[in-house]
């Protein structure tokens, strides 16, 4: 096998060492922050299968609401999930605050997910 | 023993079933929908833990940039995260457009602790 000397060019052409501070700071630190990111980038890539699976979820539910007619938006689940959620946040060390945000943050999204299915449905199926 | 029939004091006082639309929608169209609430309930409390562990890592970031006196936003790095989760969103089959504005979403927080950490250290450690 020869050696491989090529950037990647399947997809992801990453540096894990691109930072505005190389040069301006001691190699020691530059590594121990290095080696922390690198594990930052993994649970970054979890997130994002983990959240497409999650949206592949929210995409059932946003077809059954549509089939039936329902509501994109379900007030009293969503009251009952940021209560869960802060609670959950409170036990794995993270502010409860930053989870509630976050829960509105992907909802609002699913919601809007929820809006384009139901308008889809409702013309028959046509993309517009 | 005796049969459970208190609700759960321990922390979690949590309704799965939890809906604005109960009684307004068949049955069997409910019991789907709680099916599909079930799994995205798992995701969120994965969600949760995930986030806190990516939280740990981006503190001790925090602490070492205000060690050494570096800014709290890298705007190469980020540049380099965003380029990296758009392709891994587009091959989990997420939105590559929301993969960003969740990186960003999160970047801000980070941005915010980092600058908190800062001023903690900025004071020889005094809270104020």
């Amino acid at each position: 096998m020869t050696e491989q000397t090529e950037p990647r060019t399947d997809g992801i052409d990453y540096d894990p060492a691109a930072s505005s501070l190389t040069g301006q700071v001691d190699q020691g630190v530059l590594e121990e922050l290095l080696a922390i990111r690198s594990s930052i980038d993994n649970f970054d890539a979890t997130l994002v299968y983990l959240l497409a699976e999650r949206f592949k979820a929210t995409q059932r539910v946003g077809h059954l609401k549509a089939q039936y007619n329902l509501p994109a938006g379900d007030p009293g689940r969503e009251a009952s999930q940021i209560k869960r959620l802060r609670t959950l946040a409170d036990e794995a060390h993270l502010d409860p605050e930053f989870a509630e945000k976050f829960l509105n943050f992907i909802i609002s999204e699913v919601i809007l997910h929820h809006q384009a299915i139901s308008a889809f449905h409702s013309t028959g199926g046509e993309t517009s």
